[in-house]
C-alpha cells in the first residue's frame, strides 16, 4: 500500500504560528521534503526545524533563482520522483511548506505531479496577509468588506486599477517591486493609508508607514492597504 | 500594571488546526473572553474547549441575531468594559475568535474598544478560505495571480461585475445568499469552476460542486471559484 502525502502549511515564520495539526506530522514523519533556493538555506526547513524527528530522511528541492519556468519545473519533476519512491515504498512523505500550501505556496507544484496518483492531504497555515495585518494593528476586513490580494511583480498600470477599485489589498512579494508598487500608491493619494511590514513574526520583523519604507525590499515583504477610520464601529 | 489584552485566532473548527501559541496562551489563560449568538452556544468557545483550564474565568458576549448594528455594538461595549475591569485589574485576558481575528473576525470590535488604551497582541489564525482550498483540494494562486475574497451579502450586480473582473475568488458568509450567487455564476458561465464548502475542517464538512450545493446553506459556508488547468505546471 502506498503512502500518504502531506503538503504542509508552515505559518509565516514564528514556529509558534505552526498549527498543533502540523506540528504532530512533523514530529512523527520519518521522511519530509522541503525546496531550497539556490542551493540557500530552506525558510520551510528553519521554521519546521525543532520538531523534525532526529533520523528522518530528507528530500531536498534545489529549485534555481529564476523567473524562467523550466529550470524550476525540473528541480520540482526530480523532487516528484524521489517523494513517489518514497510513496511508492509504503512511507508517508510530509512536504514542508512556509505560509499555507495553496496560497502561493511551492507544495502546488509537487501536488500537480502526484494528487492523480496517491492519496494526498493538505494541512492549511496561517498566511502573510493575515500575520502582517495582526503584527501592524491593522484589521483587513470586517462586516461586507472585500480584501484583494495582488502581486508586486503585477504590470505598473494592472496594479494601478486593481487598487482603485478594491477595498483592503494585501501586496504580496513586494521584493524588488517596491519602489514602482510606492510610485502607483502614491499616484493614487493612498501612501498615508499603506503600511509596510518585512519578514513578519520573525525576530527581523519591520513594520513602518509605505513611505519610510527601506530602500531595498527582501521577497519575503508586504504592503497593506487598509480604509482605517474604524468602519467597524 | 495592565494586563495584556490577547485576541487569539483559532483556525476554522477543527481544534488541531490552532497554533502552537493559541494553544499555549489559552491554556495559561486565567480570563477567556467569547461571544455567543443570541444565547446559542460560541463556535469559537467549542474550537478551544480542550485548551481552557479548569477554573478559568469566562466573560462571554451575548450578540443578538440581527442584520441592525446598534444591538450589536451594546453587546460588544458591554464585554469590552468586562475585559477592561480584568485589565485593569492587572490580569491578562485571552479573548477566542474563530478563524483570524483580523478577517472578518469579532475580535475587531474589542480591538477598536480597547487598543488605544491597554496593550494588545494580536496572535493570527488560519483562515477558512485556505482550509476550504486545502480540503476541496482547490490551489487557490500562484505566481502572479489575483485573489478576490467577497462577502456573499453583496448586492448581486456588484458580486457580478467583481467576478468578471477577478481570477481566483472566494465567497465568505453564503448562507441564505446561496442562491443569488449561485445564479450570478452560473450567469457567467462559470458554474463548473464552483465549489461549495461547508464547515470545513469539522466532521459535518460538506464539499461539492456548487452545482450539486444543499439548497439551505449555513452561514460557515464558501463558494470557491479557481481557473483550474494547473496553471502552476
Amino acid at each position: 500500500m502506498s503512502g500518504v502525502l502531506y503538503g504542509v502549511g508552515l505559518g509565516p515564520g514564528d514556529p509558534e504560528l505552526m498549527t498543533l495539526k502540523a506540528h504532530r506530522l512533523i514530529s512523527g514523519a520519518q521522511v519530509v521534503a522541503y525546496p531550497t533556493l539556490a542551493g540557500g538555506d530552506s525558510f520551510a526547513r528553519s521554521i519546521a526545524a525543532g520538531a523534525i524527528a532526529s533520523g528522518a530522511r530528507e528530500i531536498v528541492m534545489d529549485v534555481p533563482m529564476t523567473t524562467a519556468r523550466e529550470p524550476a519545473q525540473a528541480a520540482y519533476d526530480i523532487g516528484a520522483r524521489a517523494i513517489a519512491d518514497e510513496l511508492d515504498a509504503g512511507h508517508d512523505v510530509v512536504c514542508l511548506c512556509e505560509g499555507d500550501p495553496f496560497f502561493y505556496g511551492s507544495f502546488m507544484y509537487i501536488f500537480a505531479r502526484l494528487a492523480d496518483t496517491y492519496e494526498v492531504e493538505v494541512v492549511p497555515g496561517v498566511t502573510s496577509v493575515t500575520t502582517c495585518a495582526a503584527r501592524a494593528a491593522k484589521p483587513l476586513v470586517a462586516r461586507n468588506e472585500r480584501l484583494t490580494v495582488l502581486p508586486g511583480p503585477l504590470p505598473q498600470d494592472e496594479l494601478r486599477s486593481r487598487i482603485e477599485g478594491a477595498e483592503s489589498v494585501a501586496i504580496m512579494k513586494v521584493g524588488r517591486h517596491l519602489a514602482k508598487i510606492r510610485g502607483v500608491i502614491d499616484g493614487l493619494g493612498l501612501l498615508d493609508q499603506a503600511v509596510y511590514v518585512e519578514r513578519a513574526s520573525l525576530p527581523q520583523e519591520v513594520i513602518c508607514p509605505l513611505a519610510e519604507a527601506p530602500e531595498k525590499a527582501p521577497y519575503f515583504s508586504m504592503i497593506l492597504l487598509t480604509k482605517g477610520a474604524d468602519p467597524w464601529l
